[in-house]
């Protein structure tokens, strides 16, 4: 006899896991016989966490199978990462699907890091019950077989103890009793099964490996509504300088519309050298503001307020009056220089030289960006770059700070910004930051892994039905779900998008809309989106005429074609639908007419379907054919559409419908869908 | 300042690969910038070895991509792993395709593991160059970016000596001279391109994880004909049991046929209680030889020839005189034993006992199988169960054995075909072995990741078109082409498909041209099947009537009818076609007609293609449209289809073409792709 012990060869990976991240463990017992694979939810092979936020589901999947034809149980086994100490782990049980596929759901109710990982055994009653069922069913004699069973429960019971091994002993010598009838019905019944699956022994157990990281975020992660200004021309007064105090008295109105998240463009104080004219001419004029992007002057770099807009006090002030309306200031991270930036002097070698002793400025060549510097990151002294810029990021979270949108993250580097995320929410869980990475997809994707709470997308392009579809299911859905925020935004000051160069309100409308109801976290560059700006600074430029990038502009919010009404229904239909609040139940329903697109969100009980006409000049009319069970209705009940737009309900059954929707009334309908339920007195009504 | 150094926070998982089986490398700098992900092949994240076979290409794929807008370079980094030690590395180029995805291949020439891994950085000198150009074209003064390009090049010089350094230190000098023109030309000049892509100094490279591992078979893993028969029907004489001896004697028709592996069903001593009668009576008459996976008798167990066919040397004679022939021997491993066999007496403990003292025999309740015992692989001594098997298997490769089939592995444990296969493989790397698994999908795919060198498949049951392209489609191409190798069997002695229980010879026909040009491995079961024994035991049933399972069979070789003169045709168009001997090159082409098939393959130059009629009672008529790509034709050329099935050529061009199938004539063209081409006196001809 060859005298080589089982243990796995040498030839074979050295990994003992069958699914997920590896790390070694013991050495696997050869009858560890169930197979786990294909685990999901998990973001390249572990290498980086999954995200939920507080009180997601986590919908846990598995292919798990054994040899032969022994039923098998699999769990998800959860638990929050204390820092303190290990928690105890949950238990959670998985259900078959079809082909081997299993399937478990837990929720993680708290902000932080949570791990999983899915466990399986040889259910050995389970397997004798079925295969005793139909040896009953076909009358054969099963004398043996039940003082097998007997013997499966006797081991059970002797591996538990109190009450339960008491019961189960007291099973066990039924099944070797004389009454063959009573212990065939004992044997088969749901209250011996169910004590044998709680506490039978798990021998030769299989668990994946390392378990899986989810971080959990708070809830704004995935729900917001952001709201961008520019300070400086949130003067009342024409020509005026704006300054943080005008904001604070802003603050009513972006409340009253019912936005939660205020983000302004970088507040510091702005370069002189090469400063940016209005529309961004290379040369300013004098008393040219410049781009707040050209961040650092004698007054201070990324960590100071610029003085025109105010002081740190006046910063920390209207903070606290927007938290005191439910609103957080969100404020730019933009790694880069103006050459009057204090860095220039102090840390010279954190910039790149050229030949000539000049210091590098940004390029894409053959343009010029003069009134930039970028850092260099491969710079010997990264370190304590990197650190120095920690410390901006944690001096504004010291100033109350929770929300950063970060221009630009794709022009760093990716290990970076894993490292600076990660360091900040050490100190701080709740800070978040959403990537303004206008770029390739796996480069957007990618800063999502490393640790993003949220990520503009190109909705902004997506304005035809068939490629809105085709780009919000990806990024609603596994797997790029799994570490992908969506925040769809129909403009910023960067992107007039051609759809919007229009008079025509109806475009407006309809963005507005798709924006707040396609997305849980959305948002609008005002007042330029709610006075329907549309002007572009040339043809065929996305760039808008009169920038506020480069110039102070007066904003007329008392206009009464403003958008304001519509985006405070919106945001107060957004508040009241917990369908809107998440991405996952997001599906689109068939239209018969290129120009409509239709689509629900649906969470729980509560489902929200939106149809709107992406043509803004002339009235389409659609044949809608709805996935009624994605609307939580059946086909042969009246369910009721209540329009929140305009307040119309209609009584709608089955998945035919028609819409016409005029960009002159009534240019989308945004739905919530109402079920019917009887009163007691048997009186109808829909919910 | 904070005090917090760089490196990876222990949030985030302490693994420091980007993609691929994680293995701890030294930390990474942060100054790493390239990113690389999902590499591709991969099997389970590296928990299995990718499958290739000699002489067959690996193309490896991966995402890479950097912040910003540096240009990178990409590259695949291969080696036999030698038992000695280390190989040296080989590095090929990987060249981008669309959304930053690159591509690299390599040929693996040798039987054994190789490994791969994906490396990456930052171009400086092809960012600078790219740049340079943009720089020129619009006219600027680039004194200066010559001086950085001329720093770049001398850098490289300093990383390199000899010829190399000096010549590279020559276009440093050049770039800073006078001669400002020819400078620009030097600088965007390939030379200089060319030496700076090989002997740059790679600053900063990311590097992917613990290499993938490759197991590379000999080639016959992926180009096999098959033959199975029973040698105990082989005699002659009616009525006799056959020899091997007798299997002797039938090489010469079997090699003349084409095929080049003779299966044999188990030659072991036979038990005899519960011995199974004719068409599985479960009492069998005196003289009955029972079922050859009836396992074991006083003659001896898995290690033992029956007495009835013959002794040891005659099989070693019999495996000497195929290879004389270039015919392989496969041996059938099925791991059970009957009641009588020696280990049910020397080793009680390998199997399960019931409460009444009986050992446990195979059941699928209620069925019994009283005459096969199963081993119970849980058993306290499992790990001397393990090695007697693998005993078993090296007595067998002690004799020549080179080719197992496997009986039913889904019903013994994963991990013990995972260790079983890897001993052998480790002392006879050669050694192949065909999972005859009809299960469930994920169970068959389980099986290929461990080892096993070819799987039976489902394609005995996919007899239309659209299932026919669906699953073959699924099993030849990426990634289950990776682990998984398909071995077609129209027919097998457990398997007489409904579509075969007829008279209709096109039935046959067709099956045959499927089998054998859809799958570089295929096989049938014979003389059944050239002799169309289309019978079964009863109505509904996949039995065949008088199965050779349970009783001798006589068949008339020179019956006229036999299909052994298409069978050779077949053969020999597979030996000749290296498209037929690869499944990658696999693509369906659109029928108009939902009883034809069109598919082709393709291998380097060789085209084959093949349109058969899936309905064996009446003619068909298809408008095919081809993929002309998948051909290797263009539309401005005509080109010829020449039919080895009928000796005919057609002359075709552009994508369109109509074939007429008769059953009684013509239910398939099996076409060459003959590509016109001109000699040197401009007379056209195709080759």
């Amino acid at each position: 006899m060859i005298s080589t012990a089982p243990p796995r060869s040498a030839a074979v990976p050295e990994t003992t896991t069958d699914a997920g991240p590896t790390r070694p463990r013991a050495p696997r017992d050869g009858r560890a016989r169930v197979v786990i694979e294909n685990v999901t939810p998990l973001v390249d092979g572990g290498r980086f966490a999954v995200k939920r936020s507080v009180g997601e589901a986590v919908r846990v999947e598995a292919d798990a199978f054994v040899d032969g034809h022994d039923k098998i149980a699999v769990a998800v086994r959860h638990r929050p990462v204390s820092a303190g100490g290990d928690a105890p782990w949950h238990e959670t049980d998985m259900a078959p699907l079809v082909n081997d596929r299993w399937a478990g759901e837990f929720e993680v109710f708290a902000q932080g890091w949570h791990e999983f990982y899915v466990a399986a055994w040889v259910d050995r009653f389970a397997t004798w019950r079925y295969d005793f069922g139909k040896r009953v069913a076909a009358g054969q004699d099963v004398r043996v077989d039940l003082m097998i069973g007997a013997e499966i429960v006797a081991d059970a019971a002797a591996n538990t103890d109190g009450e339960v091994a008491r019961s189960l002993q007291g099973f066990s010598a039924f099944l070797r009793s004389e009454l063959k009838d009573e212990a065939i019905e004992v044997a088969l019944g749901g209250s011996l099964a169910t004590l044998m699956r709680r506490h039978a022994p798990r021998r030769f157990m299989t668990e994946t490996g390392a378990p899986v990281r989810i971080w959990v975020d708070r809830q704004k992660a995935r729900f917001s509504a952001w709201y961008e200004l520019f300070p400086r021309s949130a003067s009342p007064d024409p020509g005026k300088h704006g300054t943080l105090r005008d904001v604070e008295a802003r603050l009513d109105r972006i409340a009253a519309m019912g936005f939660d998240t205020l983000y302004l463009p970088p507040i510091h104080p702005i370069g002189r050298q090469f400063r940016k004219g209005r529309n961004n001419n290379p040369v300013a004029e004098p008393g040219d503001v410049g781009s707040p992007w050209a961040i650092g002057g004698p007054e201070g770099g990324h960590d100071a307020v610029h003085p025109d807009l105010g002081t740190l006090a006046d910063f920390d002030r209207l903070v606290r009056a927007a938290a005191s309306r439910d609103i957080e200031v969100a404020m730019d991270l933009a790694f880069q220089c103006s050459p009057d930036h204090p860095y220039v002097k102090q840390h010279p070698e954190w910039f790149r030289h050229r030949p000539d002793g000049t210091i590098q400025y940004a390029e894409n060549p053959p343009k010029k960006y003069q009134d930039i510097y970028p850092f260099d990151f491969e710079c010997d002294d990264y370190e304590a770059l990197w650190n120095e810029l920690l410390r901006v990021v944690l001096h504004w979270v010291d100033h109350g700070v929770r929300v950063f949108r970060v221009d630009n993250p794709h022009t760093k580097p990716f290990p970076f910004w894993e490292w600076l995320i990660a360091e900040v929410k050490k100190r701080q869980p709740g800070v978040l930051f959403l990537a303004e990475a206008f770029t390739r997809p796996k480069v957007m994707y990618r800063l999502g892994k490393l640790g993003f709470s949220q990520s503009y997308t190109y909705f902004s392009w997506r304005n035809d039905p068939y490629s809105i579809e085709k780009y919000l299911s990806e990024v609603t859905q596994s797997p790029v779900a799994d570490f992908f925020r969506p925040n769809v935004w129909p403009n910023t000051p960067d992107i007039l998008p051609e759809y919007l160069q229009t008079d025509a309100r109806a475009a407006y409308v309809v963005r507005a809309v798709l924006a707040s109801t396609l997305c849980a976290s959305y948002g609008i560059y005002g007042p330029a989106f709610e006075l329907m700006e549309g002007r572009p600074v040339r043809h065929g430029s996305e760039e808008y005429l009169d920038s506020e990038k480069y110039q102070l502009r007066h904003w007329d919010l008392n206009n009464p074609n403003s958008l304001e009404e519509l985006l405070k229904r919106l945001n107060h239909t957004r508040r009241t639908n917990p369908a809107l609040q998440h991405d996952r139940g997001l599906r689109f329903h068939a239209s018969n007419n290129g120009a409509v697109v239709c689509y629900s969100k649906r969470h729980g009980d509560n489902a929200v379907l939106v149809a709107a006409n992406t043509d803004p000049y002339h009235t389409q009319w659609a044949n809608l054919s709805l996935d009624l069970e994605a609307i939580g209705v059946s086909h042969d009940q009246p369910y009721q559409m209540h329009d929140v737009l305009t307040g119309a309900r209609y009584r709608w059954q089955g998945n035919q419908a028609v819409v016409g929707l005029d960009p002159g009334s009534t240019p989308a309908h945004v739905f919530i869908v109402r079920r019917k339920t009887r009163t007691e007195h048997d009186f109808e009504y829909f919910v």
